[in-house]
This record gives C-alpha cells, structure tokens and sequence, in this order.
C-alpha cells in the first residue's frame, strides 16, 4: 500500500512558446492524461509567469491525482540551456529577454520536483525522435516555424547542444546582410526568423500590399491585422499575393536548410508550427529552392516532412522526455 | 623472429590538397618518420594521379624498410566520404569533378594495404583533436583555408559526417546571395570559398586593384600573377590596399563564423592552412566580425586559434590517425 502510494507515474511538460504555454501531464508511454495552457504573455517578471504557470497547473496535477504523483517536470522554452536549467536573452519572452533566467530552479522551488529545461526546438526534436517522424534517424534537424524560427538539431542520434549548451539557434542565422536586412528581436538584423516566423510571413505580406497595386483578399483587413494565419487562409482560397507571399517564405527557408545541408547533412528536414498547417503552400517552395540551391552533393538525398505530431503534442511529449531523465 | 618481423609499425598518411599531395609515414607515437610530395596538379584520370602518387611513395616506403612495415594508409581529400572511401564531385580535383572516385581502393589495390579516407579538413580536425591545439575539446570548428575553404566539425567529441559523410562543407555556405555572388568550383556562386580561399583573396586583390587608382606594392605584379602570398608579403610591408584585403576576408570569415555558432556553439574556432600565416592580418578582422555579428548569447565565448602544427602535418597526422583505425 506504501509502494503504491510512492509510485509516481507521470511527469509534467511544459511547451513555453513565445505565444502559448502548453503543459501536459505525461504517463511513461507517452500518453498525456491532462493538459492545460496560459499566455506566455507579457509578465514583466519570470515569477510572476511561473506563479500563473503554477496556478494553471494546479488543476490538472489534482486530476491525475496530486504532486505525489509527479515524479518530475520537463520544460522545452526558446533559448533554454540544458547546462544550467537557465532561459537567457530569449528575444521573444519579455521577461528573459535582457537576462539569465532561472526557470528550472523557479518552478522546482514552487512545485517541489526535480525540474529539467531544454530548448523550445531540442524538445520537439526529441518528441520527433522518440515518438513522431524521425523515429530510427541519427540525422535530421527539426525548425520549428511559430513566433519565433528554432532548431533542434540531432548528429550521431545525440541532440546537438555545443560547448554552453546554446547550439541549434537556426532562426538567427544571417539571410539578408547589410543594411537591407529586416530587424530581428535578437538585436540583429537579416536573421531567417525576422522573414520566416510566423510574423515575418505577416511582414512580408504588408510590405508586399504596400508595394504594389495587386488585387487580393488580405487588402480587406487592416495591415497591422494580418497574421500569418490570415495568410494561409487567403492562399487556400487561391488568392495570387498570399500565394507569392508563401513562395517567398519557402524559397528563403529552402536556401537556408541548402546551407544547414553543408554543415551537418542530415537525411531529414522536419517543420513543425502553426505555419506548417500552410502544408504544400510552404513545403513546395521550401524543397524547390532546396534542390536549386544546395551543393551537387547533397541534391535529392533529404526528406523535407511535417511533423507527424499535433505540434504542441510534440513539444510537450519531447519537453516530458526530459523531465523523466533527471 | 618471425613475430618480429610481422610487426607493422608504421601507416601512411596523405594530405590531398587542391594543389599539393603531402605524404607521410608515421609510427604510433604521431612521428613522422619519411615524407614526401606531388603535385596534385592536373591528371586527367584519377588512375593517373595514384600511379604517381604510388611512384613517390617507393622511395619513403623504402625508407622504413618496405611495404611489410606498413599496417595501412589513411587519406585526407577535398569532398572525400569517410563511409564510402570515395571523392565526389571535388570541385578544385580535375580528375574528381564530375563523379565519384573511389579513391580508398585505387590507392589499397595498387599498394596492398587497406586504406580509409576522410575530407581532409575532417583528418586536419583529429589532427587537432590528438596532437595539435584542439587537445581535450568536445565542440570546435577546424576551418582550412587553402586552394579551397573546407572544414572539419567536432560535436561532442566525436566528428560530424552526417548521414551520407558529406557534412562539414563550410567553404559551401552562401555569403552573398542572389546575381552578385562570385562564381564558385562548386558551380554555385556566392559561396565562402569563392572569397576566402587562397584564390578568393587573389581575386579580391584584382577587383580592387581594378576598381581604384590608389597605389599599392601588388600594382608591381601582373594582375593575373597575384597569389594571396603576395598580398600577405606586400601587407607586412604596410601596403594599405592589401591590408584591407585581408579585413574584407577576415571579415566575411567573421560573419560566417557568427552562423556557425548558431548551429554547433563551438568553444574554438581553429584556422588552418596557407593563409593563417597572415597571423593577425587575417585573424583580427575575423574575431572583430565575429563579436560584432554573432547573437548575444555566443558573444566572447569562442575562442580564434591558429593550428599548432604545422599545417601539412597536421593534416596528415590527421590522415594518419583514420589509418590506425582500418
């Protein structure tokens, strides 16, 4: 009766977009038993986020039968370093965006369990691996396409995290240089995430309707309005710039991974996001500018697919299979 | 007696370079006993190149008491696939360009001995790895700077192939995108080896001799005459123009490092090759690029070397190092 009482058949995973915060309760096959979600927001505070988080969380840690039941937490978030259970200079979460955060500490002290933390793309890469479409692969790198561009790259069947624990930033490799380059939340500018997250598609689409005259059905919405969502709803219906706007994406994401080809060669390409629901609109582009671009060597040899996963199933499966490692 | 005289003590290594072939025969302490050199040069089948290369290596074969005394061969090449043993599509090797040659076993059928063969930046990276400054890092980029950029990466100790053995073609990455982009061996245009290699810095030097009256030692020459050579010598005399040269090379080499750490977050990125022996004409512009370009997170954090060995021998220390495994 003691036995059974100590058993702790489930942990917690925490997909922290820059949008959404997803929390699941996961058993050790996979299963989510209870899930929630809150606004990443706009907390001025890294404790205040993690008090909401905690509040949130109650509710389910009660439906799968209390804490006792929790035998420990795993967290994916942008610019989570696995090192040190520590965000830091995360563009896009204003609470760690000047700063080192200690989210892994942070929610252990609130909820009394060992706490593990990786970066937002490493857990989805990880929830590919282990549960999705990269199952049996050593080679492959997941991007993640949502607020922010991210990278979860696995080598060797190891994820790829560098000497501090930092590696796999592929939303910020330089795409535009000079002084044309579109500004980035990183500071920088030209970055593949400043033209491919989820804001950047709601960027090109306002510069596209300001540049030109051209009929389409996002000329109904106020500018500042259009998501990428917006987008990808007016190319379905057939509508010519929201199409060119996808083409531009794609052809941008497609030369990208032709270099990404060149560093580690991976045999698979998997996106995964809100902007892949886009499908073919997104994927066609991205594997025509791949094949035009990448070197003779690489040219036909990877696989350009979609996240088997619903993508916050993933992040949060992939988040969860951290936390049953410490 | 007989035990004796199976002892095999030595294998040799063979650093193939676009424009030079150094061969050496090395004992198990990283000794190279005997060496010797061709020229690449330009044969028009790779049959032709191991004939005389085989011709070069009777005499140091000889040297160490003939080929019973040799345990096997390891190859560092341009666009060599440590899976397969093979050279393909090797844009700076006339006899490799447009196919696959299988070099490993051209070389073990005409000398009787197994061969294993790796991209030479990959060999100059275990090179560094075992005897020369990288000893004891799991996470840095060897990055070769000769007749072509190649590169060697090393993630958690171990080298990065990918899942053909194509990865680490840094020289391929795309620096200047769209119609400015110089024309590259790869048939691509705007890559880093157009710019930065020993050719790219030559032809920097008559674009810009070109574009200007400003006066220069390097006007001396015949423009077509220029090697990067002479733009060092003529920069350690003071020569402004070849001076700047040097910065327009380190800087993009700077800028490109500054991805690279988006992807693996090396601690050391280790220079190699003919031109690192600019020293600081080449290496100050690299890490001032570097800490200007890279994101926050990665900022002061990896360091800028410059190979300990002698370049050839590491390389085919390196070479050497993949024969003991066969």
């Amino acid at each position: 009766m003691n036995d059974q009482a100590n058993i702790k058949p489930y942990v917690i995973g925490l997909d922290l977009g820059g949008t959404n915060s997803v929390f699941g309760i996961v058993d050790a096959r996979g299963e989510i038993k209870a899930t929630t979600a809150i606004k990443t927001g706009s907390y001025e505070k890294a404790e205040d986020y993690v008090a909401a988080c905690v509040e949130a969380l109650q509710v389910i840690i009660e439906q799968v039968g209390g804490i006792s039941k929790i035998k420990a937490m795993g967290i994916g978030a942008p610019n989570g370093n696995y090192y040190n259970g520590t965000i830091e200079f995360a563009p896009n979460l204003s609470w760690a965006k000047n700063g080192v955060v200690p989210l892994a500490k942070l929610f252990s002290d609130a909820l009394g369990i060992p706490v593990a933390l990786t970066n937002d793309a490493n857990a989805a890469a990880i929830g590919e691996m282990v549960y999705g479409v990269a199952r049996g692969m050593k080679n492959f790198i997941v991007i993640t396409l949502g607020t922010g561009v991210g990278s979860g790259i696995v080598v060797n069947g190891q994820l790829l995290y560098g000497h501090d624990g930092f590696a796999g930033e592929l939303g910020h490799v330089i795409m535009v240089r000079g002084k044309d380059g579109r500004s980035c939340g990183c500071g920088r500018t030209g970055c593949l995430e400043a033209y491919c997250s989820a804001t950047g598609v709601a960027r090109t689409a306002r510069e596209m309707l300001a540049k030109t005259d051209r009929p389409s059905l996002l000329r109904e919405m106020n500018p500042e309005d259009i998501t990428s969502l917006d987008v990808s709803i007016a190319a379905s219906k057939g509508d010519e710039l929201a199409k060119e706007i996808y083409e531009f994406t794609g052809k941008m994401l497609g030369e990208a991974c032709a270099d990404f080809a060149a560093f580690s060669s991976p045999e698979a390409f998997i996106f995964f996001g809100g902007m892949v629901k886009a499908g073919d609109l997104i994927m066609n582009p991205i594997k025509k500018a791949y094949e035009e671009s990448v070197m003779n060597i690489f040219k036909g040899k990877a696989q350009f697919l979609i996240s088997g996963l619903d993508g916050a199933s993933a992040a949060v499966l992939g988040a969860s299979a951290i936390g049953w490692e410490v």
